[in-house]
């Protein structure tokens, strides 16, 4: 147990409240941690309301999303409300109008406090009074596809989604409400929805999940309106006996019961962030959980003060929100790790709550400032007016996302992320735990970004989420065959199967173990970490440098991937570029007929495009892609095996996106060491037709030592000048001295690495 | 002979200066029309210094170019002159040197007069030294891909850049030089050269063609800053006894000789401009050509006022300005009509000073002020002034790109290229003259965008332009065996052959021809045209309308393609869009092996991925690209093949683009409708997750009259509304009266169409 969490669990003890059983419910009414029931409380509190109004037309961002969401909301009156039958999955109309209906209510809740005008109220009443009507007789949703289906979405999850945002309208308009109205209302519709989605549903509910995070917000936020502590217990600590048998799993293929797990919102907290504000399902999803957690910390702090749950587990909701950002390119746009969609950035609602939120209740950091001025947009209520007053003030600090390397697991001891930067060049190195049902099958992955752009690709997910031609929005098939998949990714793959044979089961026992992480050195930001459980018996370790050296025009990176196995293997080693094809310099065939790669693993979706075999020691290949070169350069051995391959065969209904890859087979061996460099160079324009520094500047990559105790790696350049990167194998300290001597020469030097200019 | 060439003739005739025999060149020299020597006289003036210094500090666009321009130069003055032994191929370090030798010493020339600095003024010097040295003894380039090699560049082409630039710099600092120096640069290097990519190369010179127009420009604009009206005479009228052989071809397959061809810069002004100012090998050439055209005007203009250039061809070039800037899409980029590289757009450097000096000479037209706001750069010279100080002193108007028909020809007589642009939609139609040996065989196709987005695509060239590895930066092999194919562009292709047998020869003596043009209706902007010589026997007509109707949410495409054929063949209709694949309302097979398309004829380069045959009288074929959703409708019969494909097959270097296509196959069939509509709805974000309209609204697409003097199409609507359009086939008169009767009903309009709303 944590000291954070035994520190909480202390003070919860001493309030008489650490119990997750209801009927201790009562309890949390003790007055000295309630400090009564007044409307609105969860978002906006009657004190926020006179601040806010008070500053209204001198704090333009705020003024601004006023303006726009009065504009939305006007419309969507005047068009009228409409509640309709169940029906439809996500990308349908039923669905989305749903959702459609709890954003729109959640946002006439706040106009009518804000702006106190009646017509709003009536809005969201009428609204929720329709609802009330149906929800009492309302069956399970008509789609079936999902392991807990919900009443008005086919899932759960969206139920839950729907009752976080009501739960705040609700709020806004419950002192203007009748107490007839208000009646009504909680006997047959939020308290029978709240039942539903935590009692009716404990698969969805009493897991260790996001699902559950949005059930647990949403059943506790509706309490603290109701004042309903039993609810509230529930969704704090779960349900006690939920009658889940273990090894059930949901429709991702994801535990719904493991053995020993707690459940609801704190336990929620507690296992998947890590102490850096690492969410384990990866950024995409850290995204998505981030509004439950925060809205829900937001209206416990408002209503539950003395819980302090902001700072819960040494401040980890705070954190994780700056740890987020981190997770994004220069765009802004979310490293893809496991399931994501490419493209979702910090631009999203749900991450301008959770930075206005972290602002107003983590110690108002003012560069959280800058990326709200960047988001152009705040929540209407308390946390939004403390930053568009922030940015108002002129406090903003600019925020440098830096390299940082980033732990798994509840206690941080479940592998991690390593981001490095230099100048425009991002690289992500993945050696986390599995990542719960999203989590995939790619240990030591990788991939790299330059000013934003994708230099060698994570695949992403195979979802096209909400548009309902596309498998009703939901997960394809082709999201466990390929996307999850090690050849879907910049990393090993051992005889054409997947890492942990691709079995949950197996992945979900692993982690890769980080051996070291340096970024404080300015010419080289350096991380390194070992998998031994991905392909039993062998150890695979990687380490990833981008190097900033004089010589070179722009960063580089140095990728060296020590491969030990008890038997021969083969070895395919991918790099997922992007663009045209510019210079190779080794002998290679393209096929006049294309068949699949391989049958299974994911290697049947890729087209062998061409092949070919190494020329010489090094095996150079470039490309262009968005105005600026690039060139791996990679040591070979004779027999090595080029392939050009696209993604694409044998995908009977176009899911995939056709995009290339570069791969590199080493067929019959035990144990070996890949050593490659990706160099960006040069740039070229259409509208100039300039071609600047289009070539490689390396003129020979070699690996001088591969011995258990170091690796040496020199580079030589055009312009004869040569480099060495040493990297020490040995249990790693910082302050270990080594000796190794290269042609004569002896290099000494403290730490697991070296890099240095020789001549 | 057109009526300004006419009067200009006279004009000249007047002046006793109508001649192309160089021994009549002296008479230039007749002091009425030429305002005596001084220096500079080309670009800049006197008059222009004066003006300019006077107003350094004040135009901020000027000031902000000026300081760019020298910190450029100060830098190549700090790392030194260097003119090397010519070697290298475009891309290559040679190559690039002596490009950018000539860029910087027009640079620096400027920088000389602007600011009075001697050192600018002693980089020119002595890189000239440079150049008069090495020259006399420099053989023809080495590399030997040339029809017309040249002596610094492996091209005469290059070698005439490098002269008019140059000439603008030696008139900057010609006062300045010594006598000794002046004589020995022009007794050793200008004379000689200008001698070399004239008389030496005819073939290069004397031609209607871009490249003739930068040797006219070339040997016209020294002979300017020379005072030497021989070498003037010959730029502006050509070599008359060129010793050419008619039937001759450049590499790029384009004729070189054609009998009765006039040469020179005049000319060259009259036979590739139509009367509209559209340049017949399409707006990527027309980019580059226009900067020999303005600069020697603009120089002739200067020096020998009384010729009045600008007025020439009733002011063509001037026109031509704003022609080329209408042939671009949103953003600027353009139009790729022939061979074009995407991306060229109106940022370029020719266009910026084609801008300026558009607007000095041209009646300083205030929406071009509005362009060169956008480039943010002007040239240093009098017409960067003028543009300048116009922005300053709020001049600026919108140019706004409105739908415009240009005709083709010399005198706009051999097709054009209708341009429909309706909110954010363009729609380019081609149905020009062959365009010179830039041309493809693509009569009566189209490209579209939206937004700037590609929406169906026009391929484009195959050639990586001055990327060294990419075959010296030339053109490749495939852009005459896939790109200039018809198969390559979305138009009709009969019996897998390329329109004209994909012959310059055929090509060039035949051109579409316009049935008519309107785009005065804001409702609907249409334009149709025929084709009877892409294959002879069938003649070709297709209409092509965007059409801006309240019930849908954008402007749509409808596309009325009607075949009549003397044989049965087979037709092939692609349509290459972008993006994901959403939705389709046919069954199809996807291939689990990929083989060609074909074998020839562009067909080689084709996978062919899939297969599919309609399943109703409507095929309908969706797709998602940079977040908006496109469907295509077409009417189709039940053995219709449709085909999926995707460039790159036999692409053994790797020079395609890998971009897919949906393909209508017609066989076994004589004379056939093709009427499709490409509707844009909805929208797409990945940050908000939401999809809006992802649906085509048209529940079905009839074709209901079919005949010699009529088609009538029918648009159903899911909200069960119908639309008709009617074309008439007839001889197209404005005022002609129609008759229809459609189900019992008859419709009655004036003029070649009609489209309404029924219900």
């Amino acid at each position: 147990m944590r000291f954070s969490y035994v520190i909480f669990s202390l003070f919860l003890i001493s309030l008489g409240l650490f119990s997750s059983c209801e009927k201790d419910a009562k309890k949390l009414n003790n007055p000295t941690i309630n400090r009564g029931l007044q409307h609105p409380s969860l978002i906006l509190t009657k004190q926020g309301v006179q601040d806010i109004k008070a500053q209204l037309g001198h704090i333009p961002i705020f003024d601004k999303t006023l303006a726009v969401t009065k504009k939305e909301v006007d419309a969507e009156i005047l068009a009228g409300i409409d509640v309709p039958i169940p029906k439809d999955y996500s990308g349908g109309y039923t669905h989305e109008r749903h959702k459609k209906n709890h954003l729109m209510m959640q946002k006439a809740g706040v106009l009518f406090q804000l702006l106190g005008d009646e017509k709003y109220a009536v809005y969201v009443r009428d609204m929720l009074l329709e609802y009330a009507k149906m929800y009492p007789t309302l069956p399970l949703h008509p789609q079936t596809r999902s392991y807990a289906r919900g009443k008005l979405f086919w899932q759960c999850l969206n139920d839950a989604n729907w009752l976080v945002y009501t739960s705040q309208a609700y709020d806004c308009i419950y002192d203007w409400l009748s107490k007839d109205d208000r009646d009504f209302l909680e006997k047959d519709l939020f308290k029978p929805f709240a039942d539903f989605i935590s009692i009716g549903n404990p698969q969805f509910f009493n897991r260790i999940h996001n699902h559950s995070t949005w059930g647990n917000a949403a059943v506790g936020m509706i309490a603290l309106v109701m004042d309903d502590d039993r609810l509230l217990n529930r969704a704090l600590y779960g349900i006690k006996d939920d009658h889940l048998k273990e090894g059930m799993k949901d429709n991702d293929g994801g535990l719904i019961k493991v053995k020993g797990e707690k459940a609801g919102f704190l336990a929620n907290i507690e296992e998947p962030f890590s102490p850096d504000g690492y969410y384990t399902e990866g950024p995409y999803y850290q995204r998505y959980a981030m509004y439950p957690f925060l809205i829900f910390a937001e209206a416990l702090q408002n209503v539950k003060p003395n819980l302090e749950i902001f700072k819960y587990k040494d401040s980890v909701l705070i954190k994780a929100v700056s740890t987020l950002l981190n997770l994004s390119n220069k765009n802004g746009d979310f490293f893809t790790l496991n399931d994501a969609q490419k493209g979702m950035s910090y631009y999203s609602k749900s991450v301008v709550s959770s930075v206005d939120i972290a602002y107003k209740f983590g110690g108002e950091d003012p560069k959280l400032l800058d990326i709200a001025n960047k988001q152009q947009v705040v929540t209407l209520d308390d946390a939004g007016l403390a930053v568009a007053k922030g940015i108002e003030e002129g406090k903003t600090k600019p925020f440098i996302k830096k390299s940082v390397n980033l732990s798994d697991g509840p206690e941080g001891k479940q592998g991690g992320v390593g981001i490095l930067r230099s100048n425009d060049l991002e690289l992500v190195f993945k050696y986390t735990a599995q990542g719960l049902s999203h989590g995939h099958y790619d240990k030591l992955s990788f991939s790299l970004f330059n000013n934003s752009n994708e230099v060698l690709q994570d695949y992403g997910l195979v979802r096209f989420v909400n548009i309902e031609q596309k498998g009703g929005g939901n997960y394809l098939k082709e999201n466990k065959t390929w996307a999850k998949q090690t050849i879907a990714h910049n990393t090993l793959v051992q005889n054409e199967s997947s890492q942990f044979k691709g079995k949950y089961e197996i992945g979900s026992k692993h982690h890769s173990d980080l051996f070291f992480f340096d970024a404080k050195n300015s010419s080289i930001k350096i991380v390194s970490a070992k998998e031994d459980n991905a392909y039993s018996g062998t150890q695979l370790h990687r380490t990833m440098a981008i190097i900033n050296d004089d010589e070179f025009e722009k960063p580089f990176v140095i990728d060296v991937l020590q491969v030990q196995s008890k038997t021969k293997n083969q070895y395919d080693l991918p790099f997922y570029y992007f663009g045209q094809i510019m210079e190779t310099n080794f002998d290679y065939k393209v096929n006049s007929e294309l068949k699949p790669l391989g049958e299974k693993d994911g290697y049947q979706y890729l087209w062998k495009i061409g092949e070919g075999k190494p020329t010489s020691n090094n095996v150079k290949f470039s490309w262009l892609n968005q105005g600026v070169f690039y060139t791996l350069t990679t040591v070979a051995t004779k027999n090595d095996n080029l392939i050009f391959a696209k993604i694409g065969a044998n995908d009977p209904h176009f899911n995939l996106r056709n995009d290339p890859a570069f791969i590199l087979r080493r067929k019959d061996t035990q144990n070996t060491i890949f050593v490659s460099v990706i160099e960006p160079h040069g740039s070229y324009s259409p509208v100039s037709e300039l071609a600047l520094n289009s070539k490689s500047i390396i003129s020979n990559l070699e690996v001088l030592t591969n011995t258990p105790e170091f690796v040496s790696i020199k580079i030589k350049t055009v312009n004869g000048k040569s480099k060495l990167l040493m990297l020490a194998n040995d249990v790693v300290s910082k302050t270990s001295k080594h000796k190794l001597k290269l042609n004569d020469k002896v290099y000494q030097w403290i730490g697991s690495y070296y890099y240095t200019n020789i001549n």
